[in-house]
């Protein structure tokens, strides 16, 4: 009970169209710790802080993207709960893939689990996130997803948009926690797409430091800095040098299944400031810029 | 799944000597809302932001100190799970109440939950914390209490503190979500003593702003503004106008149940900056003042 | 010596099309204190925090813009040393209007100035900026107007852009104090234009809460939040009911006289992060939209 | 005029009980650059920001404490005009050595002054303050030194502490700027004594880092994190390893002459908040622990 099933995104894979390019730029530049490479040629990475192996992994391919996503369980008696058996990866009706995981191998991080210090140089390095938090996936059937998500795997919907002029919810926002959001999803025709993978930064101030390192290192940024009224968190969406979008997310809500979702229909994730709390405008990259 | 069982703390009832003093410290200090009063004569609270119908409770009596705390379960078939049938209310190895309880009034609050805007007067109506977070309670048998909350409860034990020259944890913190804690104890011959309730702020700047108030209604502080190396969260302690101590806490570590806890020793709770990351010391008050 | 001669921007004076639309705006959205209006009709406004009797003023009239800007000058005798004589107001070769002057009556504020308590709740009365801290003008002959402000006036120069495929400066930014700038000029046809004027905020996160409540309350934002990599300062720039543009601006360099200017090139204005550090762009609003 | 004769404190010299010692603390602990050594042993830094040769020197002596303090004049005609033609050194009544220079190797930093990046891993190398900010010192006769100070130099009173029971200025906040102050003093019978040096940090939550380092690298915190009454900065006092006092200071007013200054009484000093606004006392190391 309390926090269990599943607990949180642990890891998730994106293709990359040049490998040392983007080995670089997500060690120098975004400041997470390469881990490890594998006989496939993927190159696995965590934040200074996550003990885990690995929460981003990437490959070389011609097109970018994600392969998949990936969420902890508790344990191994929670894949046998969820009647996975041995099949711990299925495709959301989305078309994303997404697996479960028990168990992974611990790294820790150089503050260590005994007396930490506050501060290493390490917290220092590049933008340097906390934790991969969450992704933001477009694909078709989203209510599917939603009910997939819900009933099965115990995720509740923390806020939601409908499509113009109807109840239909066409944006969902879902957490296994009480995290403003753990995956969110936007209805869109094609299957599988991806929108952004999104990192914890400390603080706002963190986020405008972001800012700093991305301009002086020619990072792309889409939007940002600013709010995203849904889950209230500070933000900038940028894009890596394959063009796969990530965030540095900042603070936000912190909501339980019991409070319901908040509700906002297509203006309100427009003008009503749902992406852009400073700016109230739908950005159209926001529906069109995927990978 | 995911959050569920024993999901947040709902609420917490402290003793007061001057009931109409403290009315006007928690509102107009400390900034929550008066959502109620009963035949009691007891007072509840909720901060502008929580949803229900309250979180803090206090009533007039001649000692100050903590009557129970309350904890939210995820539905009714949470309760018959722990088999707890109608007794939701038992006593902690500690000598402290706890109850647990699905459901309350929802007020909302004046967000509302509908294209909500991000800002409103009332979020800076005197020291305006986020949420109640956490309480801090002292008493003996501190290691039956973490048994019973974590094998019965579902908590996670996050961090925790041996004793002088043993392996015997004296302080735990525990947590039923990715909280950095939802509930903390520190051993103590006498049963049932409160040491703090805290209460969340938004950043460390805000905690400044909350130095800033106490400052100028004469509140005074017990330690802080600083970091404890524990939770890693920026924090002040202060007394309200009967002696109990409130904290208003920032940030922190969200750690997960497979973490495994964060490990300190005696001195590591003192110069190792467990307590106070600035100072380096065991406050005296931290193991002396309670109520 | 040391801070003497011209001290600091004082006050300005802007055009509104609606009076009592603009003063419910600066009042309840900016968050400025009224402090008087005269039997022209004009509204007279300061921070919270500033002591003089004004550093805004507002008049009703057919079209928005700037009429002129205040600076204040140590004492009388200043007056007499610039040889100004009787006659304090003046064209610059830009076509701005504006005036040294040397006393003002003193308002002080809430806080006072014996023993003073850290907060008072008109700290948080909209966006609250703390000074009115600069303004940006638009006209012809800003070499000419340089010359005059440092050579006669004392000002520094504390960074420039120079025009494309040019040595020559088209944009100055120009510090009485060892502010990042007190006044400011972009080489522009038409005489007499009014960019923005910019209040100062407290903090990055100050900007932030800024955004919420023009969100909240409709203000249409131009650009931002974001940081200026001329000045270095955080940043939003939003227009007023009017379409007078306004700053709240934060932090940002404190250059000394001995510096010499930063040097930027068109480029650098633009992509080069000197006007948003994070979208490296010279938003088009930025050269075309004036009052 | 405008910013003129006496700009800024220019540089401050300590004497250190180990040289390499206080090297390596200066150095990777507050983060300053070595910039050069001279054949009498002593060692010269600057911040990575400032862009003169030097504004911290030590050298190596039995006893910690300042050797004197300089303070930059516009130019060489500032000189003359104060009359100190060749003799730019002289002691203040309190028995403290300060001199005036007009020129100093500019070495500038490696942001650069053309089309700058806003971002270089040299800002979080260390504590890493953004400029030495001003000086606290004790000695006898600090109400000659004001006369001096604001009659000869031109610096103008921003704060001010009246001794118990009587009307009489005890501490003193002298700035040549519109900073919160430049240089300070506090009456003290013996005279020449140390108080501490200030380094500026950008923000609070840099404060929070810079204790995040002290504590990591054992550095002994004496008061802070917190707010001053006075100046109404954040702040850390901290030791340096030879017992030399130091500070990180933050934000604060920012006062011009004509506004004349705030006034404090003994008590608004300790109970008021004025050293600490968190704790509302008077620290007994603020009186007592000198070098």
């Amino acid at each position: 009970m309390a926090l269990t099933g599943v607990t949180r995104p642990g890891h998730i894979q994106l293709r990359v169209l040049d490998l040392e390019e983007s080995v670089e730029f997500y060690t120098n530049v975004l400041g997470l710790v390469e881990t490890g490479r594998d006989t496939q040629g993927r190159v696995y990475f965590k934040t200074f802080e996550e003990r885990d192996h690995h929460s981003f992994i990437i490959r070389e391919a011609p097109e970018a993207g994600m392969d998949f996503i990936g969420f902890k369980v508790l344990n191994e008696a929670t894949l046998d709960l969820l009647e996975t058996g041995e099949r711990v990866r299925f495709t959301l009706p989305t078309g994303h893939e997404m697996e479960l995981f028990a168990t992974k191998t611990i790294l820790g991080n150089p503050l260590g689990d005994f007396n930490p210090k506050p501060y290493n140089p390490g917290l220092d390095h590049g933008i340097s996130p906390v934790r991969f938090d969450h992704a933001l996936l477009y694909g078709p059937n989203v209510n599917d997803a939603l009910a997939l998500l819900t009933d099965v795997l115990g995720f509740h919907l923390t806020e939601y948009v409908t499509l113009p002029e109807t109840d239909i919810k066409g944006a969902l926002w879902l957490a296994c926690s009480n995290k403003a959001h753990d995956l969110a999803f936007v209805e869109h025709p094609e299957p599988g797409r991806f929108h952004h993978v999104a990192f914890l930064m400390e603080s706002w101030e963190r986020v405008l430091r972001a800012a700093d390192i991305m301009s002086t290192y020619d990072v792309t940024v889409d939007i940002g800095p600013t709010r995203h009224g849904i889950t209230r968190g500070g933000t900038i969406y940028a894009w890596d040098p394959s063009g796969n979008r990530f965030e540095t997310f900042q603070g936000g809500l912190a909501p339980y299944p019991d409070w319901g979702p908040i509700r906002w229909d297509w203006s309100g994730l427009g003008e009503g400031g749902g992406l852009d709390v400073a700016k109230r405008v739908l950005h159209e990259t926001f529906l069109t810029v995927l990978t």
